[in-house]
């Protein structure tokens, strides 16, 4: 027997009576002509931050690549499988955006993993330390500011991951190269769960600022 | 200047004034006692395939993991970076999920690659040809099925991803004991995006079929 | 002859006029039963930064202290000239405020000048590297975070500051006894001069919210 | 929680939607271009006093020192933590202030208590009594003038106690210097609470006198 949870099942029935109704059109237009967003968003997995949501975008706006801490890894040419550099590669080079939008937010479980290396693994695999030590330089720093409190410290790290994931999306040769011809643009956000506010990357500073929303 | 596209800015002002403001004693909750989701999804990067439209899942309700192809690879506990097995991990060990979908989609272009590994790389770094390389075998038993049409390859091919990623997330000693004790179940879910259908994989053939919408 | 500055003498001009007029009543009440403000305020000398321009009070509200940087620094009970421990004394025990309010902002020139302690003297008295000093710990441990851009690292250090000398308050006996027995209790908040936001200190996690504004 | 006293959430909410409101174009500007403040203001803490409601003065145009009494002590290029003299030469040094301006009030506390040294001290550490002997030999010429009234006694050491400041700031070089050079201008005032008149010091006498209004 076909089976589902529960919850997705009564979601999926509105999602057919309600969104796929009125938008049946398009999604069928995306469905013959391919999909052409002109943004690619890294995610964290949190199901508090889901970028559609955020963004309020409808089906063909956003590709959208969602790991733990929504890390870009440095540019790695190896025998490894890569699913980050992979989506990030179909994204600029078969769908060319125009966009890449390094989105990251607070209370990030993986960020507050990587504050706490000392923390007892959570498998024998250790997935997520290792994959969080791809900011242990930064961490390092953050956890030793002991003047800070924890959550100001998860905070700082939460920006400066996705300052460093954005420098690592200018170590791939077709991101660094396009972006110098003007054809692509990088940028960072950082959204805040409880007050739904969205601070946006000064791209000369580094800094997160609100935009204004007039 | 903080800048972000024009399209996303625009969004996120529908949201701030929609569903924000209907939900933020929702959100704000979420931030203070943390994320509880009961289902993680396995998504593909796709723009026309966003879980939480087809599902439509408020905040909160589904942690949500994105790549190309939605594929998960098998369990390898070694030194590289793995940012699915990560995610997995989090899920299943932190957040104690109780469901893993695994959702796959039509017309995916992910899958479309793995058909026709003769194609030209994207990058030097062929990172997508080495990501979908994980689904190598039963890409290559299909591309010779010359009796099926192109689309029947696509369509097989993406059901055959989605039941060898469950495959592999059993690989996980985790997931595996887990799901023995009850406390864990596995799923698998294909999207039309033409015709919005949702076909969901029967656990005992592994086939996939519709399910009752009553 | 008596001189001041001319946009002095201007602005006297419109407080007779104005301010003094509407409330003459007041000031002469004041003069005659003398001041009983419920509030102190430990606040940066910065022109940009007035307490009684931002909690828009009136005469006789706030017992003002201000300083470079808004330090108050721990209980010394030597033979020393201490400005600051004096107005604390006189506004606790003399004047006995219910609340003491420490209020740092944004873009503080002392703090910037702590967090850059290889900058040469302003004097060769350098009173305001000593004075600094004061929170030079902090100022090590946030200068060395250089994955921080300068304006995290300043904003950091800011709000260290007013924690520091919320704990130093409670090195004075007098204060530590009244708060113990809940006749006075301690605040801080820090200002944001671009965007008016006032932050304001969370008193169980040292953390700076801004407060609801229904 | 954060948390202030209710008369300063109050007051703040009047200063967003009132003066800031207004005014934040150049609270803006002023951010973002640092603080230039012409004159720097020597005040007493006592509430009803605030220099920026006497000369209503906008935000950057007053730097604002405030200590009891309105003190400066002479130069003293020691080890301790002067924060007055740190005031002092971030404004002449750094700010490059063109006017310094010690302002005194009538009723103050601080002098007060230094025309009475027979008063108990406030605390252990009489800080208070410490820092009003700055003044000492003025204040005991001044307490033994028996046939001066308690009001004329108080009154008479306010004003000295103005041009005795005034008399330290010119021991700081910087102060010295620049004075000298035409660059720099000090002056004295004295403020009567109760009918709001402002007395202004003559720079060849000393004498204190009302400025013509016209």
């Amino acid at each position: 027997m076909p089976h589902l949870p529960d919850h997705l099942l009564t979601g999926y029935r509105n999602f057919m009576s309600g969104r796929y109704l009125a938008e049946s059109g398009r999604y069928r237009s995306l469905a013959r002509e391919g999909q052409s967003p002109e943004t690619m968003i890294v995610a964290c997995c949190d199901s508090r931050a889901a970028p559609e949501a955020i963004f309020d975008a409808g089906p063909g706006e956003l590709f959208v690549l969602r790991n733990v801490g929504n890390l870009v890894p440095p540019y790695a040419p190896d025998d490894q499988f890569h699913s980050t550099s992979a989506a990030l590669e179909f994204a600029v080079q078969s769908l060319k955006v125009k966009n890449i939008v390094v989105m990251g937010h607070g209370r990030c479980g993986g960020i507050r993993a990587a504050l706490d290396p000392t923390a007892a693994p959570l498998s024998p695999g250790d997935f997520i330390g290792k994959w969080m030590s791809l900011i242990a330089p930064a961490a390092e720093t953050v956890s030793s500011s002991t003047f800070m409190t924890a959550t100001e410290r998860q905070t700082a790290l939460e920006r400066i991951s996705i300052r460093y994931s954005i420098a690592n999306l200018r170590t791939f040769p077709c991101v660094s190269i396009l972006e110098g011809k003007g054809r692509l643009s990088l940028h960072g956000a950082w959204f805040d769960i409880s007050t739904g506010e969205l601070w946006v990357m000064n791209k000369d500073t580094g800094d997160f600022e609100r935009p204004e929303m007039t």
